[in-house]
């Protein structure tokens, strides 16, 4: 974790004339106060915070190109910032230079419920997006925990619980509005459903966080609102008879529309913090989504599947209330988690696997894990073959804090070793920049370094991100 | 349709040493007869044929390399050729140079049933890579018509009759395994469901057509074969009334499986062609996937929305000799299109609204069609908003061909106007690349042209299709 601190060194002042051009442009929306700047410097993960020089408050796309243009100018770096609840590093200002908030961009543009796509502006959250749709009878079902924006999560290709069924954000962003590094204004697709018209700007706009171009407006798919809703919770003997539940139910084609598995580590937690009493076993969650019919068959099927796998208590909640209560008692892990150890720091790790390998992976690392020094548990989009492992550490702990950075390497080395991802959903920022070239090779590494060069040639869009590029070759 | 012969100007003679080099390294494999080049410089456009100047029929990927660091020391075009299917021109050798045939390469080399993924070569078929994994349970949705190959199904991000449901060739590509115009040999992604390590190279290469690098491996999703699947045939009395139908069972969240569309004249000629006795409206062909019950159920809420929309004699069929025989129908609406007007030649048109337009859109389109001098169909993959016209043209009829031009242009003109794409399936080719400026703006257009100049900086993979690159820039 030491490089960011050198990186700090890079830090230039912002010049003169480009602060009083913004403090022109902007008035009260341009900032250089401490509190601001210091809350435009920190995300959800490790490092300490490291503050942009100053924070704009962006409200047009016209707005957005002004501050592009003028740190093309300069030559000072500009980080977009939605939510702030990034988990790997990613808007924090390695280089200073300008956070560029978007929040104030948070209005519906365009709801075409025939076509089942609504256009945003970036700083809108998923939370905002299906209260303000709900009556169109249509939903957006992508939900990575925290209430992220939609700039925020087309920029990490985040995706969440409804992946399964759903897809990520890769699957599901129709359309971006980007300013690219030269402050021009481009569409990166039409809107219609699918095109074999040139390169796929759309696909590598997602996933590149703000590090090819600001993304100004988004347009998305949207779902009907499922006629029925049910839940199962199904606890097993072990983590391997829980995949391979899931392994011959997605193989007999149920659509699951969520499958989570939580550790036994983590359902003592959750039975604390929620005050439930579920079998302290690793556990599945399922949810489907369908006709009355249809969810009912759904269930039957898994439940016959989970039996054979030996599956116990399988327990079939219909009523909303019911179903509410589990799925808070998932959504609410991480906090449940994080009372296994009052005044605990956290650290999460983000792997991803296929599927056929996910209960080696989760087994070798749980081995791992009773080892350590402090409390873990894990979570699993298990139908994605993706799993988060929560480490509870000491804050004043420095050996701790060392620990854990070996877990977490020692997990993604498991992972790549079996044809995994280093992230499944939470992205690279700086904290996975590390594994990059393991993953993809180097030859791959240069063709992302190329496609970087090309789209940003200043390095101005939140340098020092995803890839490290030697700009004076 | 003329800049395509004013760039076989460009053409220069394969240097000796190159020829001679190719000739050790692939004996008999390396061919510059005229009957091959023929075969290897047609399509199925409508272009006149341009021949490459010479043939190398590849085995593995290590000769792929050997073959494009020979094209790249010597500047010599290449073009990857898989079955040769492709419909706009793709892999006309305007420039010359070497026509690479992959048809070789057709092994499955990894089929991972519990993950649900097969990895093959390039030059196998979607065909063949169904017969061969018949037996695991699984197979391949997507369904160009054609039996085209997977790499060529990639490269023009191909999709099909199945795309509403299985999505294209966009969302199912998981991996490529790619030699760069270096001779590097770069795997595109790991083999997990999903990532958010780095800019999205999978989906930068599906669809480029072959001019960012030579695809040699591809790992592509597997489904489940569903248990049952039933079909159904529907009369309306106007296309508007039978894409509302459509929009409502969509709205309805009815997982449709194929949903297609055929004009009053595409009825009329498939009852000729094969031997049918439907009713000769507009009308819509269905094909629902699940469990028993639920492509009933799927059946009956489509019947109900069918009828509120004027929907006539729905007919529902579950017996697979019935279903076959529509499906048949369908699939030779090209053949029973052609003999509508036999010994003439046809020209395919492809574009994509959003669903919400694409009544208005066809209804334009067939209004225009009405005053043309020669017979035409149109088909439509209804629930992606895509249809194509079929246009039967005298061959020896220029004031036709240049009618259908015009007609072409027109119809591409509307889908734009309407936020649709010059393309849904087929690709740019030559043939569309008029229209790129257009669909997506020179800024857009810029960052596609700075990829392939960063990607190919000599120009050799496939130049001359999709946009127009200034090198001397």
């Amino acid at each position: 974790m030491n490089a960011p601190h050198n990186l700090q060194m890079l830090r230039k002042p912002l010049p003169a004339e480009m602060s009083s051009a913004l403090q022109q442009l902007f008035g009260e929306r341009f900032s250089t106060g401490q509190a601001v700047r210091e809350h435009h410097g920190k995300d959800e993960s490790a490092y300490p915070n490291m503050l942009p020089d100053a924070v704009v408050f962006a409200l047009t796309t016209e707005e957005v190109v002004a501050v592009v243009n003028l740190c093309n100018q300069y030559q000072v770096p500009l980080i977009p910032f939605g939510a702030g609840s990034s988990l790997e590093g990613h808007l924090l200002a390695v280089e200073g230079g300008i956070s560029l908030d978007v929040n104030g961009m948070n209005q519906i543009i365009s709801l075409d419920a025939e076509d089942q796509t609504v256009t945003v502006q970036p700083g809108l959250t998923r939370k905002q997006l299906n209260e303000q749709i709900r009556d169109s009878g249509l939903f957006f079902p992508i939900d990575p925990g925290a209430d992220a924006s939609l700039g925020g999560m087309a920029s990490t290709r985040a995706s969440g619980t409804n992946a399964v069924r759903y897809g990520t954000m890769r699957e599901n962003v129709v359309s971006l509005t980007v300013v690219t590094a030269q402050g021009k204004v481009i569409k990166t697709s039409r809107r219609a459903r699918k095109s074999s018209a040139g390169y796929d700007l759309t696909r590598l706009f997602v996933g590149s966080e703000g590090t090819l171009g600001v993304i100004t407006e988004v347009t998305v798919k949207l779902y009907p609102q499922p006629e029925a809703v049910s839940a199962a919770v199904c606890n097993f003997p072990s983590v391997n008879d829980a995949v391979q539940c899931v392994i011959q139910a997605i193989q007999m084609g149920v659509p699951l529309a969520r499958v989570e598995l939580m550790d036994t580590a983590a359902v003592h937690a959750s039975n604390r913090y929620s005050k439930l009493t579920l079998r302290e076993t690793p556990l599945l969650l399922f949810e489907f989504h369908g006709s009355q019919h249809s969810v009912k068959e759904q269930a039957e099927i898994v439940q016959d599947i989970a039996k054979e796998c030996g599956g116990m208590d399988f327990d079939w909640a219909e009523r909303t209330e019911d179903r509410n209560r589990l799925w808070t008692a998932r959504h609410n892990a991480y906090f449940a988690g994080l009372q296994l150890r009052p005044g605990c720091r956290a650290s999460t790790t983000d792997v991803c696997v296929p599927i056929s390998r996910l209960a080696e992976c989760i087994n070798e690392t749980t081995a791992e894990l009773e080892k350590a020094s402090f409390p873990t548990t894990i979570v699993g989009h298990v139908g994605d073959g993706n799993f988060h492992v929560l480490m509870l550490l000491d804050p004043n702990d420095a050996a701790q804090w060392e620990e854990s950075e070996r877990i977490n390497q020692n997990i993604v080395r498991r992972a790549l070793e079996m044809d995994g991802t280093c992230t499944g959903e939470h992205g690279i920022g700086l904290h996975k920049i590390q594994f990059m070239a393991q993953e993809h090779g180097e030859d791959a590494l240069d063709l992302m370094r190329t496609i970087k060069k090309s789209f940003d040639p200043n390095n101005i869009l939140n340098p020092g991100k995803i890839i490290t590029v030697d700009y004076s070759l």
